[in-house]
Parts: structure tokens; sequence; C-alpha cells
């Protein structure tokens, strides 16, 4: 199996947690977003939505990380990336969509170039739009998880899944946008959890083969 | 079943057809996005993300139009929404991840209200904002559609499901902003041919009892 990915790409940083946690092994090429390497016509013809990532399985091609999330829990059922306890499920999923589909889209790279270009925005601009957006989605996620009677020892769901997977890699990027999280004492602390698991250091943007040496 | 929603929340319609797609019966509660009936205090107590649909079953919550979706298709599996041929079922999630999570969210009224109050945006200029992350999404479906061996009847997948379900609301809503879709055949022959279908009239914005009389 070969994910194209990028080391701080939070679409791949998904895949590679998934592909840890049922222990998949992988090659990884690449993708230089900051390059855009992303829009040249090799990568379009390998995949024409022009995002990452993209996973190569013995000629299959798979794009979208939804898409493959479902695909990967399908092809490899153990373990499941669902919660075991089936009347936690649909708050899994709950929570899963609402990181999923409310914050990445709007704190894309090339959303936030169109604000830069058309708008004039501002560094800080930017930052208090990306603050906006993750504050938006974590104010319910963190109340649904704390009205919810599931466990709260650093993993709701007793196991890392679906919603750890889109969680991780949103909690990294908020940092880096200087995102205040004081408000989501649960996410933190869920986030902590997953930083002592061998799967989450594995997957984490630092630790892949094309972080640089010092993170600017 | 009961269904909270708008008749144009473009996340109510998708429910709207699935609903009618499994020829499930509900009742409807109207929510007045326009005059943020969803930001109450009685309606965040209904569903904290302040987000429609929600759909009320038997006294279980559902909110987040996919984790919805989800439920339905495995508490009422027949009609399946996914393709009859299990090779199709990639493309079709593929294409409808990208739909559902990369226009959604920056098209959404409380982007374009901040939009407007940060940065001062005119109305042409949301129009083409909302043009171009719709293009953006559509260029390469369109073109995943045309080079794939799937039907071109009008429905690529043999059957409506998944894919128009978030294909449709969203042509819909390209149509209210001006969006040009001339270079989208493909798609509006799929939304041309939905038209034609009773389910779809059933979840069509107009057809429903909130639905104004004249649409401004």
């Amino acid at each position: 199996m070969r994910l194209y990915g990028y080391y701080r790409s939070s679409t791949s940083y998904r895949i590679r947690i998934a592909l840890a946690l049922k222990d998949l092994e992988f090659s990884q090429d690449a993708i230089d977003l900051k390059n855009a390497e992303h829009k040249t016509a090799a990568f379009r013809a390998l995949n024409p939505h022009q995002s990452l990532p993209v996973v190569d399985c013995d000629g299959r091609r798979l794009t979208q990380s939804l898409a493959i999330l479902d695909w990967l829990e399908a092809a490899y059922p153990t373990p499941s990336l669902l919660p075991a306890n089936a009347d936690h499920i649909q708050l899994c999923l709950e929570l899963y969509y609402a990181i999923a589909t409310e914050i990445h889209a709007p704190n894309n790279l090339s959303v936030l170039n169109y604000l830069r270009k058309t708008f004039g925005a501002t560094k800080q601009e930017l930052e208090r739009w990306n603050e906006t957006w993750i504050h938006r989605t974590f104010e319910p996620v963190e109340q649904r998880l704390a009205a919810s009677d599931v466990s709260t020892n650093g993993l709701p769901f007793g196991a890392p899944g679906l919603f750890e997977i889109v969680l991780i890699p949103q909690i990294y990027n908020a940092r880096r946008w200087h995102v205040d999280l004081t408000p989501f004492p649960t996410l933190v602390e869920i986030d902590a959890h997953c930083a002592t698991l061998d799967a989450f250091v594995r997957a984490h943007p630092d630790n892949q083969p094309d972080a640089p040496e010092t993170n600017e």
C-alpha cells in the first residue's frame, strides 16, 4: 500500500492514524503542498481532485479521506474504527462528521489564499478566521461529550477510532494557528491521551520522512 | 419520525430526499434560518450544533446530515443508498464526500455573513466566492464521471442514492447563486433526470410547507 501525503496535511494525517491503528504497512510519497505539487499535471493525473491524500493499493487508487476510511474499515475490519458499544456509534458519527465537514474546508490553504488575495486578509485576520470555525464546531463537540455517558478516561468511546482520527489532526492544526483551546478541556485531554499511544506517535507530522528538521 | 428543517437548507434537503427514496413517512417542523431560529435557546437545547437538520425518531435525536444518512441506511436498508454494483461503491463515496465536505462549509450562511461583516464583501463578491468552491469541486466530479464506465443515462450508479442526495441540493444552491453550470453537462443531466423522479419532487424546497408562495 502506498500513501501520497504531506506531513502536515490534516487529511493525510487522518489516514496515517487509521493505517497505524489497523497496523497496516505502507510506503509514503511526499507531495509538497507548499510548493503546489498537488496542482502539477502529474499529480492531477493521479487525482483530479488535486487534493491529498491518495492511497494506492493493488492498482486501486483511492481519494477523499472519508471514502478511504470507509474502504479501510470494510477491507480491514479489525480493529474496528467504530465504538464497540452500539449505543455510542451515533454520537461518534455525529462528532466525527461535525469535525470532518465543518472545519477543514473553510480553513483549507486554498480558502486562506483566496482571503489574502481578494480581501487582503492579514495573518492576524486569518488566525481569527480559523479560530472562528474551529471554536464554532469544538464548542458543541465538547458540550456533547461532557453531557454524554461515554467514558471520559481520555478515550470517549473506549478505543481510538473515527472520532480521534479527525480530532487529533484538527487540534494539531489549531495549535499551529494559535487557536485558544482552553474552552475545550475534554478535547485537550483526549489529545494528551492519544499522544501517548504508539499509532498516534507514528502518524504525527513531526515523525514523517518529509518533515523539515526544524518546523517553521 | 419528525424532521426539523428549513425548506432551502441544503442539508435538510438531503434528508428529505433520503426519506422519500426510502418511502418513510415523517412530519416536519420548520426552523427559520433566515430569522436565526437555529440560534435560540430552545433550538440549542434540541441541537447544540445549532444546525439543521435534526431527526427525532422514537425519542432518538439525530443530528449532522451525513450521520443521519448512515443511520437511515443501517435502520432502513431497502432500497439501499449505495450502488448495487460493488465496483462502483468507491467512486460513489469519493464523489459523495467531495461534494459533502468541500462546498457546504465555505458557502454556508455563517461564513457568508462573516465575509460581509469582516471583509465588507459585496453580493457580487459572494457570488464569485460561492462559484469558486462549487466549480473547484464540480470540475473533478464531472471529469471522474465522464472518465468512468458507470452508466450515463442520467443516473450514474443505476439508481439514485448518496451521490444524488448531496448533488441535487448543491445544484439548487448553485442556481440560487447564479453559478455558471455549463461546464458540467453530466451533472446537469443527472439533475434533470432526478427532477422527473417522485422522491426528488417531494423533497424539493418549493414543495415544503414553509416555502413562501413566491420565492424571493
